[in-house]
């Protein structure tokens, strides 16, 4: 779970430079009135950004259209006198709320036609499954004259492509698990046809433990000389409760060139904010925790308090992990933190549940009950209830105990319940992958 | 954490018969290049509909264009044109990349000019903190001539509101901490001011233990008569991992009617559906279990396996949990099972740790360790690795005590770890909620 910090005044996420790339344009539209409620949003425009990006079209606008066959009329129309592709998604389904066949025959003036073919491919489809097509599927057969077919090997809706004035219409449907294979074969086997190569090309840098400002008055220095160079890479840097992203954009004429900035943009970074970076490859944290503890052969296991489980469930989270899990106890309780960890009830009357010498004592206790190399004690004030003017709500410490070493900590964290939790968690986890790598040294 | 179905071509989230409502319409633009990038959504227009659609506007059409003068200005230029009311956000900000204002001034021609006034309150903003405000701010004080201003709280671009024959345009700054409270005093203090109150409202109810199909058998037949009722009530049903919502829209003349009219549909559904209706206030279920606990005067406690802490945490997430929940452990090995919550080795050996029996000793040990009157065990395999032939990943046993009673389950989850684990955490307080709630009669 994270919390975006919406700097949506942020800086651009494509370089304004003197880029060779993209070269082309991009409009994406999503059909359908549910995507016009509260409820739901259009996801599937950031897969097809991410694959139209790598070859070389920028996207320009996204559109959100209802059920409304005039008004995505009128949208088709604008779109193919714009940009040199429009993909559109949605609206491909049997009922008479799809609208998206209908609208492309109006836009372009282009006679619907049933397809035979089609409608057999549906009906085997039915069949195979024991049952018989319902008629109103033979409206998935409904082919824009001139149109050609996009193969959909997970539903009934085929997806279409039509060209008007050399501009390509790509029609897919809503649903991500039949629209994603779709969209890679199209842009594999069309789309990157017509491209030079060049392209748009990103990584992403996972940091934690340091502040957003910290971080950034660190790497602008860097990457702004990025933004001019051979292989322009704009970068942006977005700040998520508990962590901080670096997002690395390079425009580049092919991948092998992009590849290469990239690399030694990534390495140059991470060299100036050493250890505070903890993945360039995507891998979650508790992922990354648990590679070092696999690699070290070291067990682990956990007595949290205010994370209430969390830690636990995130370390639990990775496949595998009880290789090196070997257990864990929420003590909400101070009952519990006695009879289950040891820790002494004095000690908690003399300092408190949330102190730290009780998370020295969870960790140790843990640790020593269950044999394991590693202990983690965490404790503290999830809020919103509990705060006092000395440990205000989301005061946490956290002790971690690696053989003989020990680190523990007092934080402060803002934000609510989940969020402190989620930090708590956080925190903990990379207190351990930094005494990891100490001890490496 | 939920897995959308994404059934995007599912029904409309609109009336599409007899209603009076909504009888206006609008159009939501987000401005901003990062929000065309593969990383981030616009997540703004989800709050703006729901506002909105409250006091009539009906949303026509989203779009999200990037820090493109011209291209908004193409856009600002076409919408007014379209719908009677423009909701823009995002480009507020004082970087060169904020492009916003100066395509507002451009699109209706309307010279900027630097308000005096608000040049010194963001000064004065900044001097609280004890800070120069940095000359780039001056540009957050350019407003086109004739708008008029919309305040900000909680940040420094103030909002503006300009009306191009009769059709209010308003631009909003980007953050959501920042756009929100300003969204909420604008529909109030000006917009519903216009509405004769007649608008589009909604409730969400919460199932879970049956099938989105079999709950669409019983549902169907009831809510497809509201929508040509004296209030057109359009009903959505979206399955989400672990649960079903069913999204009701009322097309009504005023708060009062369609609140009427809800509380009527809500009641139908809820005697058809029985108690597999967990939610309609927007409570989680385990806001829903920790209330009847508190109720009663329960206690629980909890030894997880294959959920790893997070039944814990999901339980511990809801303020106040502590009052109810005792403790909890994640018994990761056989050994932590054997030691820390008394399941005989024996009984392990003979049946495997994932059987009903191990399950049920999970859930006694535990409630008898913590002397808590509830207890709850869970043990399966969470994948991918793990799986037999006999037992398939996915497979979990859940036992579910409470006094003297007890209830035991094998389930079958498809899906990742991930998925597998919410759906064991989602299933076994279900099951705790039902007895519960029997217990009652």
């Amino acid at each position: 779970m994270v919390w975006a910090a919406f700097d949506a005044d942020g800086p651009p996420g494509a370089p304004s430079s003197g880029a060779v790339v993209p070269d082309r344009t991009a409009c994406v539209i999503a059909v359908g009135s549910e995507l016009l409620t509260p409820f739901r949003l259009d996801t599937n425009s950031l897969a097809i950004t991410e694959r139209l990006n790598a070859i070389g079209y920028d996207i320009r606008l996204k559109l959100v259209v209802g059920d409304d066959v005039e008004e995505l009329t009128r949208v088709l129309t604008d779109a193919v006198r714009m940009v040199d592709l429009v993909m559109c998604t949605g609206g491909l389904g049997p009922t008479e709320d799809d609208i998206t066949r209908e609208a492309v025959s109006r836009a372009f003036d282009l006679p619907l036609e049933v397809d035979e073919a089609i409608v057999e491919r549906i009906r085997s489809r039915f069949a195979r499954r024991g049952m018989r097509m319902p008629e109103i599927n033979r409206r998935q057969a409904m082919v824009p004259r001139g149109a050609s077919l996009v193969e959909n090997a997970n539903g009934t809706a085929p997806g279409l492509w039509i060209e008007r004035g050399g501009v390509p219409v790509v029609l897919l449907p809503g649903p991500p698990r039949e629209m994603t294979p779709m969209l890679e074969g199209i842009v594999r086997d069309r789309l990157a046809a017509g491209s030079s190569g060049a392209g748009l090309f990103r990584r992403v840098m996972k940091i934690t433990g340091r502040t957003e400002s910290d971080i950034d008055a660190t790497a602008q220095p860097i990457y702004g000389r990025w933004a001019m160079g051979d292989v322009p890479i704009a970068t942006t840097i977005l700040a998520i409760m508990g962590q901080i992203e670096l997002h690395l954009t390079a425009s580049a004429r092919n991948r092998a060139e992009a590849d290469a900035a990239l690399e030694a943009a990534v390495e140059e970074l991470r060299s100036a904010l050493g250890a505070a970076v903890y993945s360039v490859d995507g891998r979650p944290l508790e992922a990354v925790v648990g590679d070092l503890l696999r690699s070290r052969g070291l067990r682990i296991a956990v007595a949290e308090s205010c994370t209430g489980g969390l830690l636990m469930s995130r370390l639990t989270d990775v496949p595998g992990s009880s290789d090196y899990v070997e257990r864990g106890v929420v003590c909400y309780s101070n009952q519990a933190k006695t009879e289950w960890v040891d820790v002494p009830a004095a000690l908690i009357d003399a300092h408190g549940a949330v102190s730290e010498p009780v998370a020295r004592a969870l960790a140790d206790g843990i640790r020593s009950r269950a044999r394991t190399e590693v202990g983690i004690g965490v404790t503290g004030i999830a809020g919103p209830g509990g705060g006092t003017p000395d440990k205000p709500v989301g005061t946490v410490v956290i002790a971690v105990v690696v053989g003989n070493q020990a680190n523990v900590r007092t934080l402060n964290f803002v934000g609510g319940r989940e969020q402190v939790k989620y930090q708590s968690a956080q925190a903990a986890m990379n207190m351990l992958r930094l005494m990891l790598l100490a001890g490496e040294r």
